[in-house]
């Protein structure tokens, strides 16, 4: 089955059968991964530019795995060494990119909606959006469902608590397009400051009690506090406050069902929005999704360059 | 033809053969850029380090593409993260480098001659000046060459503009000296006070009105404003006085040959050096130039490593 | 023979069998890098990691080089780019490089010990230090050891001088290590406050003056007084009364035997703990130290991803 899409901006445009695509295609890559020597010539020649406003040593370290193993040429543009600081507009940055002949623009940016942007602009380079603002991280979403998948054998039907600050998280945003789409039910939870408005009409279950959230879920997934974003706007009173009334711990824990599994999309915060012993539990699936990250953004960059079907 | 220089550290000593010969094998390597698989064993098992003491994302990253394209080994050292804070000399540091089996050393510094400085002090390494200070900036002279040929059809003959920051343009002045080799004719235009004396002397026709270069011109190459290195010493009065008299825009471009090409070496400063009208008129080749800087600076690496005539 | 560590996290626990397969591998690579083609697939589809906590061009590049020639996947995590800055321990940091299915993690942090520590956390990686506080720099001694052996056809017998910054030097300590199993007289001279206590039940001969340790001795190795690390508890008065009591220089390098040789594990500080005359001198082998690191490193990363002879 061909892929449609030339970029890959949200999870909201994805169809179930492009999911599935991707998720198949993530398989074989992992197996790939897993092997002695874990290196395919798929993407030889090609150009994928990994274009970093933001740090993120997890995002852009999976990225480039994903690269080179596939034996592409990988390069690095991080903002603090970028002609940002020389004045130069984001769109001329990503056109001279292009002009280089890229094949491919991975890029993080602070503002919402710059991949979009960029997407439009650019007349032949492929744009992934690796987190933009508080709007979307699409790869994240797949490997979410990628670990998920694995280890339910299964999306449709599942029930899926995601708890903490729904409303600065492009994770959450990302897995509850994602996860609609292939059936599962998605509740989201937090403290009311950190819940906008409009997500039932998104189709989610709006919780304020991680309890009520947790019970009976199949799948918990504990957003990360983002104190490096809380700014001047200060949304959480404080962080033991928020430990004490959202983290997941082994009592609340207990109220989902018995196999549940935990999800974080990391860097953790021990102690403030998971406790330790739950991180390191053996329910946690923590470092499956780091595992499955390469995995599926090999799968990405596969089928944006042209690939089609399962691939080695 | 055999290349008989071992290190590119200005565009003066190069000949018209020299530059012949680096752009004719420019422009093979430019036909290796435009297929879907862009890679060529050409530098396979070759050590290329880019040694740069200033940002300079599009240098930087071309160098690194360039090399990657042709399989060399190609690592990057930044100024921040360098032995530099730690007080080794930039003769130490090199010898360093070079020490490890390097073949080329890709070097960006702030001070002028240090490209020339370490090529007296290395024994084996070929040095390319990627840019130092004031001075010069090689092969972004010949890649605006390439792209002005590519156009014209030739360099002989040719009037080409260039204007802006005479006095601190390392792209001024390594043009200056590829154009004239090329039997070119050069104008250099700029307010009085950034006209350095004795531009006559190298062969330039000097002009203080912006008008007076670009009438019957072929080529406009607008320099940068480079905001970052005006320091204490202010040459420019106001961005908004230097952008009324002498930025190009749809107005005085009219006196230039109708069929007359807009070139800018990037980052630009839309609206103080160039009109965005014009840098995205359909006269400007300013993409056309970042894609042929990949090309040349293969064909320099590729050149420099041995490599006699046109490649793949 | 077959190498029987899983890290290399000191010289300690090296035996003279080891020691000597690590030095004979390198040698043959070090054919490999003064080759015109420097490249071998040995590591092909291997992943390796640079997790540099603390700045070092030297050593990063050092690594860097090594995987690439032997074709591996070699990716660069630096602190100032990584998730450290959001509060991740570094811990979860290597697990989650492990969980990408990472074979070797190359690891600088200013904390000694912190190489042990994630070495006995994770679960398949393989972990070398690359540095780790005032504790050890295996790579660094291996490589000395081996530019030692160069010279002098053995180490077994000679008298090595160690002069500088003892106390806080881990240069001196995994060389204290190694060069006791290999048969070496070590002398470890300093100041009495950078002398720690203890040393003597090492193995090692101590001095506070500078000219009784050279006399006579086959090797001077220098150490680098690392300004950087002063801080607010400074243990040298002034540098220019630490240059006038313990640099070597041309009249106290007569002491030592007239084919000794001069070592320094770089950057240096000439003019404080060496002179310029003694550094360029003929009796130094500085830059053999570096172009041996490169072979050195290759050796180690080749014999942990499961190489048991010598290369190619």
């Amino acid at each position: 089955m061909a892929f449609a899409h030339k970029h890959i901006l949200s999870t909201q445009p994805l169809s179930r059968e492009d999911i599935e695509l991707i998720l198949s295609t993530a398989e074989s890559f992992k197996q790939v991964n897993q092997r002695d020597i874990k290196k395919v010539p798929t993407l030889r020649g090609k150009t994928i530019i990994n274009l970093f406003y933001e740090n993120s040593t997890r995002t852009r370290t999976s990225f480039e795995i994903a690269g080179k193993r596939m034996s592409a040429d990988t390069i690095n543009i991080s903002a603090s060494g970028s002609s940002v600081t020389k004045g130069e507009t984001l769109e001329d940055t990503a056109k001279n990119i292009e002009a280089m002949n890229a094949d491919i623009i991975v890029i993080r940016h602070a503002a919402s909606g710059a991949p979009d942007y960029l997407a439009k602009r650019l007349s032949h380079a492929s744009v992934i959006n690796a987190g933009d603002g508080a709007h979307e991280h699409p790869s994240q979403a797949l490997l979410d469902l990628m670990t998920i998948r694995e280890h339910k054998g299964r999306l449709d039907g599942l029930t899926v608590a995601i708890i903490g600050d729904i409303a600065r998280s492009r994770v959450a945003r990302s897995n509850l397009y994602a996860l609609k789409t292939m059936g599962a039910t998605v509740r989201l939870a937090g403290p009311a400051t950190l819940l906008p408005l409009g997500l039932e009409q998104l189709g989610a279950e709006v919780y304020t009690d991680i309890n009520e959230a947790i019970r009976d879920a199949d799948v918990i997934m504990m957003l990360r506090i983002q104190l490096e974003r809380e700014g001047g706007n200060k949304l959480i009173p404080t962080l033991r406050e928020y430990a004490q009334f959202f983290a997941l711990n082994p009592q609340n824990l207990k109220l989902a069902k018995p196999d549940a599994i935990v999800m974080h999309p990391g860097p953790l915060n021990r102690g403030v929005e998971i406790s330790s012993y739950v991180a390191d539990g053996n329910q946690n699936v923590i470092l499956q999704q780091v595992e499955n990250g390469v995995a599926v953004r090999m799968a990405l960059l596969y089928l944006l360059a042209g690939g089609s079907e399962a691939a080695q």
